[in-house]
């Protein structure tokens, strides 16, 4: 599916599926896909780190515990050159909503004996979560949206002050990209507004032939005038704004659950609260935490949501 | 002018007139009108600083060394309540443009002998330059626009997450005001934000009996849902958008002199080469620099814009 | 005094004497001598501020209310090309110390009826404050130390990394001295650390015929090795280790008071807890405030301190 | 030998070994000690990050391109809950360098057949490298100290202010360490300097009986004072001191190698600077890189310092 992707990406990914303790192959067990956020592959969700606690031994704890029935976690690798992804289908990066739907669950399916799903994510993997809910409720029947991006203008916007600035000094977005992929330091602080927004317009406005990596920008490159048309593109694809042609769909789901951290550095928290109150006027009810932190090492809400999410695939 | 003004402000303001070495009451004079930046007032530009220059000793030496002819510098006081001026009338703040143009100009012109008018500012007083000189150009026949607001979604917009955080926690606007107020520092770096969307919002979107201050946001305060319509007002006010109607105007004028450091930490590099393009299509050919350096401390740009601008008086 | 001062400064310098209303010449009255903080002079104390309140008004509306007793407030500028002022003598700077009691202290006993004498000041200037008080209790009868320097391993050290990258970058001091002036935006943020430890350096370890201004560091400026010799003459400036030796002149003033907030940006909180232990280990019993505030724009702080001042003049 | 540790930590560790491509057991090899950064375990080195590349597949690369010699790499976990390790032996925390020496080294050399041994890390890990490679030449015959921990009075100082800040709105430094624990973030920007100094404290001025976990600190908690004794201690820690006494040690090393970047956060590259500069009076010539970057992220100098190690053992 990801065969001759336009950014030249590897078409053979890593697959990373957590089992639960005394897993035996063929047993059926609800799955959950886990969608990450930007910068991130699967395979990181279970790095070490002894400050904090991996999904695997977090799963494992809470299925001890009987917190959580037994499950499996799908982790698939979605990252792309332009830094990760939004899990939707773009000319500009390439078939990754149809990569999960149509390769990644069919195959763990088979493979794993899964049966029903979840999706679930932080940030951009909130934003998959949430879309790929609403757009596909015949293959999850529940979602969590942890830290989603949502109202965008106020979760990408502030980003271009700063984006269209590194990109003008590069001599534009494409030999910004060169650039960075030739840094062997890629995780300055300041490549991540640049490298975000230019992943975001890969997704949200991608334009066949544009002359930039086949990328339209909601804002002129030279000059910075403001692009009403390009952004009204982008608002299509704000969860914020995609509820009430989806309604039907998210009332089929079994648990659409929302949280985000109220100091949320993005401003996400206030993409939650739209959210929420877009989904209650959809007839939805969404379970809907706020809680006091940002938007950095929160893995910990995974112990709220994760059990609820298995328990409604039951 | 001010009397009766919404915000309760002193109508008693202070005026400050720079006079140049010898100068003798009556001698008639080219004279600049001075509009400052956000939390602000005329008698600012006349304050010591060891590190820099006032606006008084810079005038001297410029005058001095004949870099500059003799002129007045007219320097008022439009500080609100809010915390800065827009140099617009406004149902939510006061009739500042009318304040300084049927009140300031006239007193000065009477008794100290103004001739010939220009108007130059930094920032908010940038924007009020550029804006009072394609209104007016019947007063004013040269401006200088520096660092000036332009490119609203660039130099607005990423404020607002952290204002409406701000407006949220202290229960509205109104109340924050208050408790902003009540503050006994009030520059805390925290405080800028919510303050300058307020008196942003009140320039460009008043509402008459709006709850909030008589001012309309472009964002629900509960959910940080965009308000489309709002932010068209906001549009209607930004330089760049208001090129095109005012270009037979701003082709009268004798001067106008725009620069802003590639460095602006509000992003208004990007309004200055927005505003630039657009003065270009609209036949007016700018004088504009860009220099090496951001918002903050750029006094010395006037000796390069002031010269020019009595110059253009002559 | 200051004639033939190393760093070529001005010898004439504007006194600011702050006169109650009401005022007549010759009226015997209590005088504070004001010394201010780091790249100030005494003029910026009645500096305007829409925002804040300069000191003349402040004074105003202290008398005003029977809050404080009619007094004169003396600001002298010791401004040096090195930013500002410990107020004490150095080879490396000149005889401020000398010039406050020599020349300041005797003129305006002379030409405005000063009597009894207290000296106020934030930051460097609480630093005068102390210093001088413990020093000339023969003249200064109280004093205010706010947010002064102190416990310099807190609050001097930590800026060491960054003055040393800036000093080395540049071709050593005297050249990063010779830039910084160069430039036309002296109040940049990267400037302060080198220019405020060149500045503590030429206070406190001044060394004819070094190299670098005459000034000895307490680090190796081509490695950045400790020179704990070099250290050892800072500590003897720090108010904390001064206490015990000038503890017979502290309990010789009628007020010692201290006050610092409690987020000081540079930890002086700190440096007010040890000093105010050190006055009571001395047998002194200063008048301490802690507050929630940072290092900046506390002026309001005088509303508590100078009406004590006065009082204790009385 | 950690059995018995005073905070309680894990006796039973992950220790991750490296191996080769084409690796069989038993075939002799030498063997580089990885020794790693504070909040670091040996595991995340091999941790997933698509921006950079793991230790094993760095290894694998620079192994098939005949850029290094095939090797071991030897990962052990010495995270203690103060939040890392200095790889010294303390009665604060364990005794963790006889760890290394006595456990860790010979399990490998005999289970995997390591032969002769190199030491590196970064940060607290290049402290360790530094430490370990000049105390022990006879088990260690090359070592690299990337951004090591050195020149303690401009790496540590500068983050007392903070932590003090921080034990005493706790209540003390235990219980700094148990709400630090409790929290379930812990990798909250504010707990570093408080951590990082409570584990440093931990290292350098361990204190039998001491009230706060065992531990002396160089400033009073109370009121901030400088304890120049304590410091003392540190001091005789800090690898810039030990050279001299160790001259004859790592004189005996076939390989030192020292890198930092000139932009370090920590400003470690002064500590670089003077440790380069008193290796050499010392006779020893280490192989030195500055370069063009700050703290973090930096493992791709790796690249440069392992085949030179490697070769070094050859």
């Amino acid at each position: 599916m990801l065969a001759g992707n336009p950014l030249g990406d590897p078409t053979d990914r890593d697959l990373l599926v957590y089992t639960p303790p005394g897993w035996e192959a063929g047993r059926p067990l609800p799955a959950l896909l886990a969608v990450v956020g930007f910068t991130g592959t699967g395979a990181m969700l279970f790095n070490a780190d002894p400050l904090g606690e991996d999904l695997a031994r977090r799963m494992d704890r809470l299925i001890a515990s009987g917190a959580c029935p037994p499950c499996l976690i799908v982790a698939p690798d979605c990252f792309t050159r332009l830094g990760g992804n939004q899990y939707l289908d773009s000319a500009a990066t390439g078939r990754y909503e149809e990569y999960l739907l149509a390769e990644i669950v069919p195959f763990v399916a088979r493979e794993y004996g899964a049966t029903r799903w979840g999706v679930f994510g932080k940030s951009s993997g909130g934003y998959g979560s949430i879309v790929l809910g609403m757009r596909h409720p015949e293959i999850f029947l529940a979602l969590a949206d942890h830290s989603g991006d949502s109202c965008f203008e106020l979760c990408y916007l502030p980003d271009f002050p700063g984006a269209l600035d590194a990109w003008r000094e590069a001599g534009g977005p494409t030999r910004w990209l060169e650039r960075f992929w030739a840094d062997e330091n890629r995780r300055r602080h300041r490549y991540m507004k640049p490298l975000n927004m230019l992943a975001m317009a890969a997704h949200y406005s991608p334009l066949a032939g544009a002359p930039h990596l086949g990328i339209d920008f909601p804002f002129d490159l030279e000059t910075g005038e403001f692009r009403p048309a390009v952004w009204e593109r982008w608002r299509a694809w704000d969860p914020v704004n995609m509820v009430e042609a989806h309604a039907a769909n998210l009332r089929k789901l079994r648990l659409v659950y929302v949280d985000c951290g109220t100091k949320d550095e993005f401003g996400l928290h206030w993409g939650a609260r739209a959210l929420v109150a877009k989904l209650g006027g959809a007839g939805v009810s969404p379970v809907y935490h706020q809680f006091d932190d940002g938007h950095m090492n929160i893995s910990y809400r995974y112990d709220v949501s994760l059990p609820l999410l298995v328990r409604a695939l039951a």
